[in-house]
């Protein structure tokens, strides 16, 4: 019944919080601390076994605060728990092996894939799990609630407030799950300014600012030249204007990081426009500003562009646009992954991804032998959402069987190669992720998208209508039709084929009206990063390993 | 080429911005216009045809706003397009009746469901869709993205930045679906002071505040009073903890409103205790501040809770349990519609709800005959989300035949009594919302739940395992064994009651050993909204009209 024992029994957090930042006081300078003495600091507010989320976004990192971890004691801070959605630097793993981290929960390790699951072997790094984007973050407010979070801002003002720019990614959904639970919230910034062009962050929410030795890095993740886009592709891009994007009236949609795509938004406007299809399809995206959809904007294809991150050199012409584009009064743009992941879930038509590996049920993995690589956003946007509840015409063309309950679905398209870049065939009889999952002892399969979601494959082939068939054995076959010279494709009968392109289950290239030597590279709307530029009058700033000119 | 005019063609929206904002300058100082004038402010920035959001949340109206937009000349503003995730107050509905609104899109209408429908009915409302709250949030984005948003916050500041105390709710996404694409934001604030507690909304989002002739509308929606819980909600209570919770270690969840799920929350403590649960279940929770929380959280029950928003009563209550609550340093909470529908939806294993009506294949729905409800976030939070990659034991404990591809299914639990409170029978033979769907024109029926999302119903007569099942013949058959003297529960058969108990398909109070004679009152924590202010110290306050003393 003491008043003061009862609230501490409430108050721990907020206590051992209190007493940190207390002792830390002689480094800090109300919330500033200097760029010399970061170590130290860190030292004294991050706790051995604590939570730590460490940015490590799809493209910002706060790569500063990254370096200056590896040089902690070990012996003062160790076993940290780390969550990142995305391992993309070196120093993101070394931290294990220098015994300063031992646990990592993450969403998408790309480049560093391989060492991921080497030193899950080693048993250097223990795996909680690999997520999606939108649910790792929601976990940050249930189960994974952040003990202190390292992050990146462009700049900050004197009280503390924050100004992430076009980059604001998910620092505000990271920063909010530690500022409002007692967490210890450290920023880098760029710079240190007297106003702010605008408010991203408020200062309330930040407890360290610290200005880094160097600007964050940030990678043009988004960026695909032209010019390395093959004729396979643009047939590809061909057969999924005309016969999914066209056919269903997709009108709000995302697309993911590759050629295949590129391909498709470099068609739009050349293309897509022979078809008469301006205005009816790919108007509304939840997307980051790819350069090569500059021609689809310019011509007047788009109405409008939500973004999950930005991309290196698109500033000037995002600051040009803001009709399509979310810009601040600034001019510079605001990008949210947490509220576009929602958005590319829930109100898009499609969601147009690629795949490293699918087995004939058409489930897909980017998981590997090896690469522990995960899945960022796709499993979130590539799947059927059944807690959306309002319909568009292209949501709706997907009900085969009217019944009374029926409803429409999401459509999720797979388009490959039958080959991939590898030389080795997509199609596979039992995915790489089933060995990973033993490997890495994780709990299920880590599959990227399931089969029974997925509505459209596109090969170089043709097109499997997987939402119209209904056995599997049917969907085996309609696989098989469009696997070319696979293991897979040479299961393939003839007649199968007939009776599928019958029934509209899976249609060639010349189904769709498609002649195969119509697919020229001149179709292109932009054939290389110079016109892309040019399309932009300018505005587009390619960083400098994209400009074959000087 | 012309710079000028190239720039125009971009920048539509912005320009048109501030035009409107210049020609409404006489009636601002700065972002702020006299209460008395805004009327004549809106009729200046609100265009006909715009796309408006009018908060309408769950709890929080915007209500100075609401009742002012009525005020505004029909000739001047009309054919308004609103969207309000809540239709909640007579007004919301009034400006569709003056010829100020005509369509609306929106998540929940509650207690104006009947006239919603009958307006519709009427051709004086044109409906858009009914959503869930994060596809209604998404689509903000994507292609319903707002001209104009009306909010409200507790206070602003001299810089116009918005401290919204524990009511945070949706208001930071819909401003900033505004913000940054030129919509317009108004905000109406019941304070005007130097300086605000925090920052939950950045003044740099916004573009005019009012301060409201009385504070916002607020209501107490999750407030259950403990002596209206009848005996066969503690025996449903019990049979969950025992039968769901325990049986497969739910250790994250949401709660929905209802007295069969504040049963549960009340018998924690004394039930969940003597079944040695503590700490083993139930302790993650997305949910907002139930006061029938308070015994389990004073047990120990419960280590973290993140809201959607907040309720009446429980400020200072939360204020002193920042160990659970997600509190800001000034000690109110910051609830988030948006990231705790996210977390609801990926991050924890099981959503428990109710229903007005079930069909023989668990199919379920609150829109009924002449009464277009919507269903506010329970599809978003009720449906397996295809999209989540991480696994938890409960997750894992939905698998029933193990392969290799095999993953998990989030639990949704269905909780109803066989008869409602209108004593019709839940379980019905065909849901109203089939006809509701051709009477309001929808392209699909008003489902809040499909059938094939729910893995246990519990009713007083016992819990059907769904998930256990694997026809949709013996679905029927598991849900006719516990649908009591309903027609569906008339049609069951003793033998097949027998399999299905032996399977484990169907549990009777019996088999889970628990004895009908024990689910008494006395079991519950608390008897009393009185009983709650004790356990929480003084420090909940009901509402008046919970309070039968003093």
């Amino acid at each position: 019944m003491e008043g003061a024992s009862r609230v501490n029994k409430w108050t721990q957090k907020r206590d051992k919080k209190r007493a940190k930042l207390e002792k830390a006081s002689r480094l800090l300078n109300g919330k500033f601390v200097n760029t010399s003495r970061i170590v130290e600091l860190m030292e004294l507010l991050i706790e051995p076994g604590s939570k730590v989320v460490l940015e490590g976004d799809n493209q910002k990192q706060a790569s500063f605060l990254s370096k200056k971890l590896l040089e902690v004691d070990p012996s003062k801070v160790n076993e940290l728990h780390m969550i990142m959605s995305s391992i993309s630097m070196p120093e993101h793993l070394d931290i294990f092996d220098y015994g300063i981290a031992s646990k990592i929960d993450f969403s998408y390790s790309g480049s560093q894939s391989l060492r991921v699951a080497q030193m899950i072997e080693d048993g250097t790094l223990k795996l909680g799990d690999i997520h999606t984007y939108l649910e790792l973050f929601g976990r940050l407010f249930i189960d994974l609630i952040p003990d202190v979070v390292l992050v990146a801002a462009d700049k900050a003002d004197r009280d503390g407030n924050l100004y992430t720019g076009n980059n604001t990614e998910e620092t505000p959904t990271i920063v909010e799950a530690a500022a409002f639970k007692d967490g210890i919230v450290i920023v880098q910034v760029n710079d240190i300014v007297d106003e702010l062009p605008r408010v991203d962050i408020p200062g309330s929410w930040v407890d360290v600012v610290v200005k880094a030795d160097k600007p964050y890095v940030i990678e043009a993740l988004f960026t695909r030249d032209p010019q390395n886009i093959t004729e396979l592709q643009v047939l590809m891009g061909m057969m999924a204007i005309k016969g999914v994007y066209g056919k269903h009236q997709v009108q709000s949609l995302n697309h993911g990081i590759g050629f295949n795509t590129a391909a498709i938004e470099l068609l739009l406007p050349t293309y897509g426009e022979q078809l008469g299809l301006k205005g009816k399809i790919a108007r509304n995206w939840a997307l980051n500003p790819h350069p090569t959809l500059i021609p689809a904007i310019e011509s007047g294809w788009v109405e409008s562009i939500h973004s999950f991150g930005s991309e290196v050199g698109m500033e000037k012409y995002i600051a040009a646009r803001p009709d399509i584009f979310f810009v601040g009064k600034d001019g510079s743009m605001r990008s949210n992954r947490a509220l576009c992941q929602v958005a590319g879930q829930f109100a898009v038509d499609m969601f147009i991804g690629s795949t490293l590996q699918m087995d004939a049920q058409a489930n897909s993995s980017t998981v590997t032998a090896g690469r522990l690589a995960g899945f960022g956003g796709a499993p979130n946007m590539g799947h059927d959402p059944r807690g959306r509840r309002h319909a568009t015409p292209a949501w709706l063309d997907m009900i085969e069987k009217p019944h009374e309950l029926a409803k429409g679905r999401k459509l999720v398209v797979q388009m490959v190669e039958t080959f991939g870049a590898n030389k080795k065939p997509v199609f596979v009889d039992s995915l790489d992720a089933i060995q990973v999952k033993t490997q890495s002892g994780l709990a299920v399969t880590p599959t990227m998208i399931y089969g029974d979601d997925v509505t459209h494959v596109i090969t170089e082939e043709g097109i499997a209508y997987l939402y119209k068939s209904d056995s599997l054995e049917e969907r085996k076959k309609a696989l098989a039709a469009i696997a070319g010279v696979t293991p897979l494709g040479m299961e393939s009968k003839e007649k199968d084929v007939r009776v599928l392109r019958d029934q509209g289950i899976v249609a060639y290239p010349e189904d769709l009206g498609i002649a195969r030597q119509q697919a020229k590279r001149s179709l292109l709307a932009a054939q290389s990063v110079s016109d892309l530029v040019d399309w932009s009058e300018g505005l587009y700033v390619p960083p400098a390993k994209f400009r074959s000119w000087s």
